[in-house]
């Protein structure tokens, strides 16, 4: 959702060189920030990239509009930062962590009501259920079905799923369950929670799922290639950060070779090998199946939803920024979306807590500059508890430095 | 002294906006920086900030010109940077400290041999005589007239004087007898060092001063404008940080008034209220009175020396930095001197370790942007030991944003 502003303002500068083209409009810079966690939100951060260009093109005497998109990248803190941009607050549900223990967990519905934002790590996260030893072999997703549930119940069109941080790896099969369908096994008997007790899946009853499940769009933030099971899959790769050794592996993979077989056989979608299925412990799986989600990549989701395209198109200068500028950053994280929805004439100025890359590499990339905000020697503490004044200040200089 | 490189380079870069003029001639870049001291030397902050430019330049696909000028303010330091802008060795100089006791001092020549540079603090400077306690009231220049007298001979036509750091309060008079000049009392008697002594001089004898110093040309770097005596005098400004107590002051300010009455009746040159005169203990006092030597704003004296203002007036955009931008960089230090020499027009961007302004002061003042180099939390010392890759790095930034 991109906020414009156009201050009434003074004549064009006098020519230098380089110059502003005389376009015959004002100045149109956007303003597309990550958050810089642990600092400042992304609306924090754009309003104070907002202050530094409007000082500056104040004192070129350029007319000048702004659009600021607070940004995010589809993982965690997305829920947030969609929240903030459209100016709503969170509404906490009362659900039950990975373990299926009570906790509180957020979800959003956007302005017009038309879309649910739900993030799974809000009920299977891995923090949550930090206070005890991991189980990777039974940890659940149900908690995520009343989620679900809260925006469906909102009315919503369109379920918004951002993945990241779960401790789980039962193909998203705890949420489909908590919507109504049922897994058993080979004697009838309802599978308990997690990836392990997905070997005995035999059989998969879709008829009392909740029927607004069916009709809503759904849409999946995912950067992940991952396929669901195998050498690379959802156990071998990311088990471990979940506490699965590799006997736990090897039962858990076996798990989601057997959900991967039954869906196939009950919607006739083939999920087994296809990329990102083995994102957040195969959660992907049973939203492609049975609900028919899109996966889209998490910033490109983001920019979809907060229309930044149309914006990044019409701008004469990008500035985006996340807490620190480093090879991911350059791999389907904030700075790479908004480069890639870009015109490749604009520029894009990234401003980072910390640019921890050598000029090359985002030259080779297509940034144009990139600064960080430390002002001098700082302690990373120094820095945090003045990420905004020194942002404006580094903004400042971006702004009239380009108009200069 | 500027270095000019003008690289084979590729068509120019595709419209954007702001674009570069089609000027029809390479992007001409003056790099015109401090050093940053305790870090690295002007000609190494210059050679950095030239590799990131040309890593921009090169990467527009831009015709480039660099011209890059190693600065000074006229104080500490400016020995070094014109000796290695003129590619020369220092000269070493047995010569003496405030104290009296021997000492190395160097002096530097221009590479035409025309100009000889004498530091004062090389034989009169406070770290020299840290060793002991301080002694305001007897510490002398001679040592400075050994320096000269190198100089002169090496046959140039020129001193050029840098004052700044000074142990002494003698308004130069150690120099001047060094040189040949005879100070005595109303007995006769030689005066002893110091600016104690001068409340007893009676008679200053010219003619045995050496007819070489007299001959050349006399310039001295001063941005003081501090007089001789009184109030705002070279005693009670700067003596108290050369050890002087309230009874030392009033004891070496009679004595610098004595000196201009004595300087008034055998030079008629009236010394005694002109402003600057209050340098370094008094040393222009004689210089002016004696030696007809042009009191000049130091980073001005410099920059007339490396001949920086036709090259500034050339420039498309202008790098300056030192180590530390603040309120004294913009009052005659290198980065106000760049400014005051460049075109209005012309973006004039500041390289700093710390950046301790906000940018409203520096909007005012007509400098066009400031970065640090820091690229994120640092120590001092961290950034220290690489502070040409953090400049190489930030110049990449603000050639390719300037180009873009």
């Amino acid at each position: 959702m991109a906020t414009d502003r156009e201050p009434a303002t003074a004549a064009a500068a006098p020519p230098s060189f380089p110059r502003p083209s005389p376009v015959g409009r004002p100045w149109h810079v956007a303003i597309v920030p990550d958050s810089f966690k642990g600092s400042a939100s992304a609306v924090q951060v754009a309003r104070a990239i907002e202050e530094g260009v409007t000082a500056a093109a104040h004192a070129r005497g350029v007319s000048l509009r702004v659009s600021t998109i607070p940004f995010a990248d589809g993982g965690e803190g997305t829920l947030t930062t969609l929240l903030d941009a459209w100016g709503r607050p969170p509404i906490e549900v009362e659900t039950v962590d990975a373990l299926g223990r009570p906790t509180i967990g957020l979800v959003g519905i956007s302005r017009d009501g038309a879309i649910g934002v739900v993030e799974t790590a809000q009920s299977n996260g891995l923090p949550l259920v930090s206070d005890v030893p991991l189980q990777p072999l039974r940890a659940g997703s149900a908690g995520v079905g009343a989620l679900v549930r809260t925006v469906l119940d909102a009315g919503v069109q369109e379920v918004l799923v951002c993945l990241g941080g779960s401790a789980t790896s039962d193909g998203g099969t705890g949420m489909l369950s908590e919507l109504g369908a049922q897994l058993r096994d080979s004697d009838g008997q309802v599978l308990p929670p997690g990836g392990a007790a997905l070997r005995e899946l035999a059989t998969l009853d879709l008829s009392g799922l909740d029927p607004r499940a069916r009709r809503v769009r759904w849409r999946v933030a995912c950067d992940v290639t991952n396929p669901l099971s195998g050498p690379t899959g959802a156990a071998a790769v990311f088990g471990p950060q979940k506490g699965a050794d590799p006997a736990d592996v090897e039962v858990i993979d076996q798990g989601l070779r057997r959900l991967a077989t039954v869906l196939h056989q009950v919607t006739s979608r083939d999920v087994g090998s296809a990329a990102g299925m083995g994102a957040a412990g195969g959660f992907p799986a049973v939203l492609t199946a049975v609900l028919d989600a899109e996966l889209v990549p998490g910033g490109e989701l983001v920019a979809q939803v907060l229309g930044a395209k149309p914006v990044l198109e019409a701008a004469d200068l990008v500035i985006t920024g996340e807490g620190r500028f480093d090879l991911q950053s350059l791999d389907g994280k904030v700075v790479d979306t908004v480069r890639r929805l870009t015109p490749p004439d604009t520029p894009v100025v990234v401003l980072a807590g910390e640019v921890a890359l050598d000029p090359q590499t985002w030259l080779d990339r297509g940034i144009t500059a990139a600064f960080s905000l430390a002002p001098g020697p700082r302690t990373l503490a120094e820095l945090q508890t003045d990420v905004e004044a020194h942002l404006r200040a580094v903004a400042t200089s971006v702004a009239h430095l380009t108009l200069s």
